[in-house]
């Protein structure tokens, strides 16, 4: 019986880790679930998997929530709550489903406890990844990836010798707008940009894919996952998303790893390796879909992808800055308050305005990260 | 140092495996070389490589080269010298790059010896698989591929489960004659068959690719060497001959591996497994590349692989049977004597008329691959 902690259970990610644990019900127990403010999807989920603690965002949710739940459920909410959640079961493994740089402080307090995390929180390899490959390397704990592009290298490093990697090569599907020219971004709107060709998932991925600055947070998640210089890491359009990602060996050999875009494969994996298990996903059919397109990145296209290679090579404080500019620019995009194309307009004016030179400690990071927030809110 | 001997050192496979030796020499030592009757170039790399015995087909071409080469090489001809080379040096990996099925005593005095067998000869392991892989185990001694496809599948299942394994699937360029129709091919010539659209590769290799029977003959290889059931195992066609071929997991995660078609770099992976080491071969460019395609085996339009995998199913002498039909047939059509769908008509005849169920010791095989060569000569 594996038990298994969901931060972020209501997500996309979240509810998918539900999906793939209720597949297999001998194999799986959930230990603890937390949820930002959909509290009616929490209480149904801590019913059908009994859950010992759930969190909610806030006191009010909390209170709504234990009118509703068993008294043997404990009940938290906040950051604090969070964090309790994240290290404070005997979960064998925590799964980082939470969207952005706050998911940071529980994913620490889930390392200190020695719990394998099974990370799809990418902002929080993004702004403090050398602080949680450090402390997770002290306490012999395992950072097991599950964003698609991730868990496919990862699987392609099965049994190699890290050593004679040559290159890892990130595919991107392009996202919703990969089609349409710079001149066209201009007036996209929300809903547009929301509406993935291939991967169903949560609305902040979704616009980050379609700005590539998803590919530039999971370019630096790369960079820390597996040890790569920025050099090492590649970005290919493959509009399909069939191939998720590969790597190539000093002998020039490549090892991809491929099949229908279905999270559910690499959340599962994260789960059960290095075991592999059947899956609720369905079967890769190559003569069916029959063509694979590949095409060369263009980063004049994309300039966000640009902006996160330039941070991750400057390093300190500028993947922090990137991440929480790119947050915040997100989420006025989704209000209503900038444009499209006013996304990456945040991002190279944060950056450019940026001083502050280190992110040594995670007061420096929260400094940096909250100075970000506050120079992005005012572009 | 590793040191090798190479059965075939003068065709297409052997000529490679000698520019892998040559490309680090401080890595490779030459123990022994085999070749037919290309004498002057055997002696052109005897002086080069200097190893301590070669053979030839005959008495005749071995005096030749005894007076060309200096005393201490040691010279020897005929299928006992062949043994002599493949099991008495002290080489650690024996390359088995000879075509056809008489490359099995050979291969079966290195098991005995204790050789490492980096196999391209795969004919062996179509008329013997049982026997061969019986004595490698017995032995302790390890069976590497040479051949591309079964390559990558061996790549692929680095580091997994072998019991995890859903599926095996080789892929096929489609040979030379790959966009012609059945019509179309009654009045192809030798020359046309002999033009390969991905690989450079020997003369037998090359019209079993235009006929799949290349394809049938590495379905019932990968039976042997992976023990995979003959269920388990498909082909599709891949025009680009850059997916080598994969493999789908329990999970319906797939592994592929992926190279411009060059066979230094299977030929090198069997010579420095389990490293990977920098190659002589030209790195794979997807975004140059653009494009793969992929479609559904017709076993109509190649009637070989249908007769292969019936074969392989049947078991028994089937197999040898395949293998001797198919290897007479295509040496006639080289000569003339038959037409390019001659060669099937002479397989597709010789399985009919098979009465020996089984072929259990290597006796019961020299029977069943004598008696369907003489019947495939007479058809």
């Amino acid at each position: 019986m594996k038990k298994i902690t969901i931060l972020g259970s209501t997500g996309s990610i979240g509810t998918q880790t539900l999906d793939v644990v209720a597949s297999d019900p001998e194999r799986y127990e959930i230990a603890g679930l937390s949820a930002g403010s959909n509290v009616e999807l929490l209480i149904r989920q801590a019913k059908q998997f009994h859950p010992k603690i759930v969190c909610l965002a806030t006191k009010e949710l909390a209170e709504q929530a234990r009118r509703e739940l068993p008294a043997s459920v404990r009940i938290v909410y906040g950051e604090e709550g969070l964090s309790e959640v994240a290290a404070g079961t005997d979960a064998d493994t925590v799964v980082t489903a939470i969207v952005g740089s706050r998911g940071l402080p529980a994913t620490l307090a889930a390392i200190e406890e020695g719990k394998t995390i099974a990370l799809a929180n990418k902002e929080t390899l993004v702004t403090a990844g050398h602080i949680v490959m450090e402390r997770a390397a002290n306490k012999g704990v395992s950072i097991l990836p599950v964003d698609s592009e991730h868990s496919a290298i990862f699987q392609c490093l099965n049994g190699e010798d890290r050593k004679s990697v040559r290159r890892i090569t990130l595919t991107a599907s392009g996202g919703s707008f990969r089609d349409k020219s710079r001149d066209e971004l201009e007036g996209v709107t929300v809903e547009q940009a929301l509406n993935h060709p291939n991967w169903s998932m949560g609305a902040k991925v979704t616009i980050d894919s379609a700005t590539m600055a998803n590919k530039g947070l999971e370019v630096i998640e790369a960079h820390w996952l597996f040890g790569a210089a920025y050099d090492q890491i590649d970005v290919l359009i493959h509009p399909e998303s069939i191939v998720h990602s590969f790597v190539e060996f000093d002998d020039y050999s490549v090892i991809a790893q491929m099949g229908l875009p279905d999270m559910r494969v690499p959340i599962q994996y994260a789960l059960t390796y290095p075991e592999r298990r059947p899956s609720p996903a369905g079967r890769m059919d190559l003569a069916a879909i029959g063509k694979l397109h590949f095409r060369q990145m263009d980063f004049e296209r994309y300039p966000c992808l640009k902006y996160a290679f330039e941070a991750g090579r400057a390093g300190g404080a500028a993947p922090t800055a990137f991440n929480a500019a790119n947050e915040v620019a997100v989420a006025r995009f989704l209000n209503g308050e900038i444009s499209f194309l006013g996304i990456e307009r945040v991002i190279e004016t944060v950056l450019g305005k940026l001083t502050a030179a280190g992110a040594d400690s995670l007061e420096a990071i929260a400094e940096v990260d909250a100075w970000a927030r506050e120079a992005a809110a005012n572009v």
